[in-house]
């Protein structure tokens, strides 16, 4: 019996694609998160309701969360950048919205074209939509650039705790705090959320999410493992960037991060042999993309076993 | 002024060119620790004085060894397999040895022909040798397998510590740990070196060597740091492996060590700028080898300053 565990959180279909020009066709994204599914990922954001002119990659979000509410066991949810997109989201049936705002003001104007003040009041104002449905739909605050942004550079620890609370006391049902464009440290990373876990920890769950930019990535999530973090975002194969911030490609490896949790004893509920496989969905769909992750090439250690 | 350092330890010119069977030209050798040093790097391995008949990419390690002696600041050393390969260390004017043991008995066996006491009554040799000498030259003792191998699998934690101890109460004067085959995990690493730290660290020096095969080289040597560690071998863009291990290539990269250990504030002495330029001449002399490295692509974050 497992005495420790942890959600992986699926989010490539999202992040990882939202940068990707290269539409992935409709059926492959089903397919993708069937198979993670079936491979144990209980956990997958399945899309981002931005306005599709932005971003077309996103414009078949009905079907895709259509299809998604369909597989049974599965915990979809989905990126609403502002009120109108969660409306879209909530009138489709996601039952978790993820809200992002950027504890840096010059990226969220970048991202969202909002002042971080704007994006308090729309988050308020998804919070009371969300919450006042039959069965309320859960929204996560992510806070993103929470440890750094290609624009403003360094960013005031003391400030994304700040905003923690602001987004929690206004009602988030989860916190997360995003490395968005891979400026992390583990030092500065096993800080921040031993922070966050002791001020709002017990109020919350509260998720990781990293990128890989600068090789850190998988040091990043173990320190927050330390800090007693059981949520990580990850994309399959390492997918994965944000569109305003030139440089930042891949999010940690899925499966390079179950493989490290579950060596550590932390179960995920994940089949890493059935996830490495799903990768195969996505290179046939995106042949000309790069595809990280080291478990897939070396495979599992001799008498590898996972936590259970 | 620092408050916290580290030695980052170059050891691609070892472990990195050991697996790759392009001679790589001497004189790009020497330039390649000509150039590490530039940027800040004082201790390199610089050669293995194992058979030429065996790896024929160390049949130059006389010349290396002398041109690296005659480069004020730095601090040279080398892998010696055996006494004999020490006593020809020793003659050529190595200030330091690497003494390579497996502890597990079946990796030594296939390593270095020997059993893993075999290794040991020749480790005391290597020292007498060594000690005896008009200045006396330094021995490290590698313990390699010492978080699991690739014939064995797991290795028992209590057996490395036993053996740490037999190689520092024999008079070593450091103790290096290694990771040959990339199996760790950084709950493993912290729990290892915690203890080695704690058991030895007041007699010698403890060293870290890490490979990156499954992705979890940087976050091993972070959990390595937070046991206390300040010794950390690293290859220049990832490359190196073992021979006799089949899918282990890549020890951690030294850039991105770097990058990790100035952002945590630890400071290393080196000039990450002129580190990855040194890449340069790895790259023209091994055109066809995978160079790996995070920072060498995405570059510091906005605002990165080294630690001083």
């Amino acid at each position: 019996m497992a005495t420790d565990s942890a959600i992986v959180r699926e989010v490539g279909l999202r992040d990882g694609l939202q940068i990707i020009p290269t539409f992935f066709p409709t059926p492959a994204k089903i397919a993708w998160i069937e198979a993670e599914l079936a491979a144990g990922v209980r956990d997958i954001e399945v899309c981002s309701f931005v306005p599709p002119k932005n971003i077309p990659q996103f414009a078949d979000a009905l079907e895709v969360t259509a299809a998604s509410l369909a597989m049974p066991g599965l915990r979809p949810s989905a990126l609403v950048p502002n009120l109108k997109g969660a409306q879209r989201a909530v009138a489709a049936g996601v039952p978790e919205l993820h809200f992002v705002l950027s504890v840096s003001e010059e990226h969220n104007l970048r991202n969202v074209q909002r002042t971080t003040q704007q994006s308090i009041d729309e988050f308020r104002a998804v919070l009371e939509l969300a919450h006042s449905q039959p069965t309320p739909v859960r929204v996560s605050a992510a806070l993103a650039t929470a440890l750094g942004c290609t624009i403003a550079g360094q960013v005031d620890p003391g400030r994304v705790i700040e905003l923690a609370h602001v987004v929690v006391d206004a009602g988030a049902d989860e916190l997360s705090l995003a490395d968005t464009v891979g400026y992390a440290n583990p030092a500065q990373v096993r800080a921040m959320f031993d922070r966050a876990q002791r001020e709002l920890g017990g109020r919350v769950p509260i998720a990781a999410h990293f990128h890989d930019t600068r090789g850190l990535g998988l040091a990043n999530a173990y320190a927050a493992a330390e800090a007693g973090i059981r949520i990580f975002d990850a994309s399959l194969a390492g997918l994965g960037g944000c569109p305003y911030a030139p440089g930042a490609s891949g999010n940690i490896v899925t499966e390079d991060l179950v493989f490290m949790l579950e060596s550590m004893g932390i179960a995920t509920g994940i089949d890493l042999g059935r996830l490495v496989e799903v990768r195969r969905i996505v290179a046939e769909n995106l042949p000309d993309e790069a595809m990280y992750g080291q478990i897939a090439k070396a495979g599992p250690p001799k008498g590898f076993a996972q936590a259970a």
